[in-house]
Order: C-alpha cells, then sequence, then structure tokens
C-alpha cells in the first residue's frame, strides 16, 4: 500500500535522499580540496591576468545565496566593486550593458536553467569575462561560459538543495583566493569540522521541537552571515512551509523590527568575527523586545539566547558560512519531518526550475 | 483622557499623520517636476560628462527599494552594470575597493544614518563620483557628497515612509534620464494620475477587509515592478505587523512557491509592459495552485483575478512604479487601521535608524 492509496500513511522514505546528502557534505568538502583545488586555482590565475574591474554575479534560488556570500568575499578580500544582476533586466528588458573589464559569475546547481544561459550568452557578447560554477560540468551553461568550475558534489536528487550549497561556497571561496593568490588553508579543516556539526544531529532535533507549531520565523546575521540566514530562510520555507524571513541585522531595524514580538521566533547567525561585533547592537534591541531567540554561534553568544547550537570555534571568519548552515540544513530537515512532511519532495517544486 | 491612561479607547488621531503624508503625494510630484527638475538635469549633465563605467547604490529600509528602482532604469535605459552595495563590508570588514570611474548613489530620506556617511565618505576617497539622493539638504549624508539632490517632500512626520519614496523615485527617474539626456515627459501625467489613484480610496479600504484577519502574505512581481513589491511588503509589515514577503516571480518558483496554498494570500504588481509579461507564467502557477491572487494592474489583468486594483493606462512602464505604490501604501494604511493599530507610530521603530 503506497501511501497515495492512503493519506493517512506516512510514506516510510520521506527525508531519506536530503538526509543522505546532507550526510555526504564533508566527503564533497574533501573531494573539492583534493581533487577540485588545482583546477579551481588554474582558473582563477588565467582569469587574474585579464584584470577585471568589477564583478557581477547571476544565481536563484539556494545559488544566490552563494553568489551573495561570494560577493561579500570579493568586495572585503579583493577589494573590487560586485554586484548581483537582475536578470529581468537582460531577459526581459533586452538590456545591453557595456560589460569590458567585468567578470560575469553564473552560479546554478543544474547550470540548466534557460534565463541563466541566456543571461550568460549576453553577457559574454556583451564583453565579459564569463565563468560559471555548477555542479554539471555537461550544461548548457558550462558550455556558453568561457570558464568552467565544477564544485563536484555528485548528483543531488532531493529538491531542496544542501550539498551543492556548500560545495558552490567552498568552490567560490578557493576561486576568490585564488584570484589573488590569497592562502586558502583556513579551508582544511572544514571537512573534519562539518562532520563533527553532523555528528551533533540529535541536538537539532531537540531544537527542532521549538519550531514545530511556529507559523513564521524572522532569520537574522550580518555580514559573511546574512548569505547563511537567507539560505537558512530558502530552506525552512521550502521544506516545513513555514515563512521564514531573512534580514540583514541592519535592515531589520529599519521597519520589519515592529513585527517581531514575543511569539515570533528568532534565529541569529552570529559570525564569530567582525559580522558578529556588527549584530550585537541588533540582538540587544532583539532582547530588549522580549523576542524569542535562537543563536547559531559560539559559546558566549548561545549562553545569553533562549537557546542554540554551538559552531566549532576557530575557524576563519570568511570559511565560517560553509559550516553554519549545516545545523540549519538539519533544523529545516528536522522541522519538517516533525510536521509529517516529506523534506525530499515539497509541493509544487522540480529540481530545473525553468524561469525565463 | 488619553489612550495610555485607557487602553481600550484607540487613540482618537490614529493615523492621520500618515494620511495626510499620503495625501500631499500629488503636490510633492508637481513640485519636483516644477522646481526641482532643473537642478536634477544640471547635477546629471555633470555627472554624465564624467562617464562613470558602474554604478553602485547605498541606501536601507524603504530608500533601498528606491535604489532598486534606480537599478533598473540604469541597466536597462543607460545600458550601464550597477549594483547595490552590501554596506557592511565597508562599514564592518573595511573594505577598500577601488572605485574609479564608479557613481556611488547614497539615497536615505533624512540623510542622518551614521553608515550611510561613514560609506559615503569612504567611497569618495576611493575615488568614486558620490551623489546623496535625500529629503534634507542639510544632512550629514548631503554634505560629504560630491553631488546632492534634494527630493522636495518637506517635512516627514510618520514613521512609514510613504511620500519620500514616490519622491525619490520620480527623482532617480529624472536624474537617470538626464544622465542619457533623454525625455522626461512621460512623467508629466503623473501628479494628476497620482491624485485619481488617491481619490479611489474606498476601493481600496473595501480590498483591505480581504486582509484583517491575514496571518502573512507573499507579494510578487517581475523588473520594474519588483521594487514596488518590496516597498509593499516592507510598508504593510512596519505599520500592520503582518508578515509580507517579497519574492521576484522568478524567485519564487525556485523554493518559496511551496510556502504558498489556498489559504495564504498573494499580491501581484503586474506592470503593464515587459515586466508584466515575464510575470504571466508565475501568475499561471499560483492560479493553478489556487492561491488567493489580488492583482494591481491593468482592467484584464485584475478580471482574471480573486480581486484587485485598475491602475491607470497609457503610462509608461519605468514610470509606472510611482503610481502602482500607492494603492499599496493605502492598503497597509487600511489594513492597519481596521486592526485598530497606529499606522503613524509602529513600536519598536525610530524615524531615523541609526546603524553603524
Amino acid at each position: 500500500m503506497s501511501a497515495t492509496d492512503d493519506r493517512d500513511v506516512l510514506a516510510p522514505n520521506r527525508g531519506t535522499i536530503m538526509s543522505a546528502e546532507m550526510a555526504e557534505q564533508p566527503a564533497v568538502l574533501r573531494r573539492i580540496l583534493a581533487e577540485g583545488a588545482p583546477s579551481i586555482r588554474a582558473v582563477a590565475a588565467e582569469i587574474a591576468a585579464r584584470n577585471p574591474r568589477f564583478v557581477l554575479l547571476t544565481a536563484r534560488g539556494t545559488s544566490d545565496n552563494a553568489a551573495l556570500y561570494a560577493k561579500y568575499l570579493i568586495e572585503v578580500l579583493l577589494g573590487k566593486p560586485a554586484g548581483l544582476t537582475s536578470m529581468s533586466t537582460t531577459t526581459a528588458y533586452g538590456a545591453e550593458p557595456d560589460l569590458t573589464d567585468c567578470l560575469v559569475i553564473t552560479v546554478s546547481q543544474s547550470g540548466g536553467s534557460p534565463d541563466l544561459v541566456a543571461s550568460t550568452e549576453a553577457a559574454r557578447k556583451a564583453g565579459a569575462i564569463t565563468l560559471a560554477v555548477t555542479n554539471n560540468a555537461d550544461s548548457a551553461l558550462a558550455a556558453v561560459s568561457e570558464f568552467h568550475i565544477d564544485v563536484l558534489a555528485g548528483p543531488e536528487k532531493a529538491l531542496p538543495a544542501t550539498k551543492t550549497y556548500t560545495a558552490e561556497l567552498l568552490a567560490l571561496y578557493l576561486f576568490v583566493e585564488g584570484l589573488r593568490g590569497g592562502d586558502t588553508s583556513p579551508a582544511d579543516l572544514l571537512p573534519a569540522l562539518a562532520q563533527d556539526v553532523l555528528d551533533r544531529r540529535d541536538e537539532v532535533a531537540e531544537l527542532a521541537q521549538r519550531y514545530r507549531f511556529a507559523q513564521r520565523l524572522v532569520i537574522t546575521s550580518r555580514g559573511y552571515g546574512y548569505p547563511t540566514a537567507r539560505e537558512a530562510a530558502l530552506k525552512i520555507m521550502e521544506t516545513s512551509y513555514i515563512p521564514a524571513q531573512p534580514f540583514s541585522g541592519a535592515d531589520l531595524l529599519h521597519g520589519p523590527l515592529a513585527m517581531v514580538d514575543n511569539v515570533s521566533p528568532v534565529i541569529a547567525v552570529v559570525p564569530d568575527g567582525k559580522g558578529g561585533d556588527a549584530l550585537q547592537p541588533v540582538l540587544e534591541r532583539l532582547r530588549g523586545r522580549g523576542a524569542d531567540l535562537m543563536v547559531i554561534g559560539d559559546a558566549d553568544q548561545v549562553a545569553r539566547a533562549s537557546a542554540g547550537f554551538v559552531l566549532p570555534e576557530g575557524v576563519a571568519e570568511e570559511v565560517q558560512p560553509i559550516l553554519e548552515i549545516i545545523p540549519l540544513q538539519l533544523l529545516a530537515y528536522e522541522v519538517t519531518m516533525a510536521r509529517g512532511l516529506d523534506p525530499d519532495a515539497p509541493r509544487a517544486l522540480a529540481k530545473v526550475t525553468e524561469t525565463r
């Protein structure tokens, strides 16, 4: 008897695909460091020699959050201006910007979305250096781009992207450091630390009970942690259907703070570093409003919150996002399972989203 | 007896400030066209002579939505790459990008937020052409910027910004057209049409009843309408405290669509033009999921939705955002009044938000 025949029976295998893919993350990170890094460094060296003046990033969904992470890396580590593109200006309005001296990075798990292919083709014609970062070296996107980085995550079958997200982050980190010939050793510990976080799944399952009946969530962070807040919100929305709203801490104070009360849970991703420092006044305001605050951060930050998950210490701030999303992926998964839904296959979604 | 003495009595003057400021919008738009336009055109001519290669926009809150509108104008009308800055890369991480050939536009109602002043100073030192767009010519932001445009909206006292938003949009439109020496006559009809929309307030009060008990809202659009969706969501959140989530139509299909069901109302801003055309497949998907869809758009689009507000016809797509936000401002106001709250002074907010 299948779940389709009797809706009172939960599908016995629900969540097994997403669960397995989350668990692969240490192996994927290890593979990128061992097998992917040399070719990423070679691509970076070729592009660095062309000396791009500024960088535009194009992506959607989970990959857009990876692109936002890359934007921070590019601005902070390289000192180059960077922007996320509004793709519709090209695909709907036919804008033809002059992209000489511009590096256009398109990030896409599948490399298959027609609008990403079209906008990358247009960028290349407009004079840009084009780089595709995908999990599919045979994709249309990889074919139309001058350069390609394969994130080597292996096939991803669950609809919510998990291992391709952390793989994109690590590949982008290695690429940006490669552009400046920087030291990438802060990434070396990530596979082992990712495993440590995954091994603490029981802690997350307990935290998930807090959100079993939540009607909405606010997720906030600042700096390098902000892409994590956005990705966590997307993961929670697409699996559990709980509306989760991500705000940079500064933006939260410009209006949406009014919405936070003591029955609306807030999750704060507190980077150990300058982003976390800049977030402190926002956390004070939230505590002052009696918000229920769960913190993903260091032990001190967690101790001052209603609940939390302590991240491994001693990790460079710019690679922390590769770890800090993992407890939030697990949280999305556990809340969804607790609600009796199937995180592998959310309603209404397809794996390759064909936006035009 | 004041409302403070007896909480069972609603404040008698609640909403009067926001209401009056919304009503001033036709006069403000007329003032900008009559008194502001010549100096905006002069600033644009000076900046055009410097031939910036790309444009970065810096803002927060409502002004960030005006900046996003300007980004579309710059990409579509000027064919120049543009990006919204992540301010924390400068203010928290001390990034020092080389901004030669770059125009940095900072948009702020008050011109008083310390982080905006600091990031603009840093941009100017880094070689950027700096332009402040504010409602306060005596502000710190105007003082540190090389160029300044005054949006001439007069003092704004309600916490939710309304007239300064449409004023910023019109000033930015005149500026961007000024950069290319373009024809700004599509804006000439806006003051009269804005008055027509405001005169239909009863229609909006009726629509507001639909959302009196809503627990959440999704607002979507594409292209030029997307900044409107974001600003409408912000306005609804900060006045009524209903969590309202804005998504570009394309992003909605990449995950959050799973969250939309037939009890979660969706508002779609459907531009009359290419943005609206690009939104059609998204509207089909929403209708297919049985979503409760309210449309702000032309008569045909409204007729195919559960409810809606018909916008004036024959307006160029690039200036439609200046009109289409008005029924949504009114909606935020009416829903808030219906819920017994005071839209003039949402809890927890201050008019000048001092983020650092």
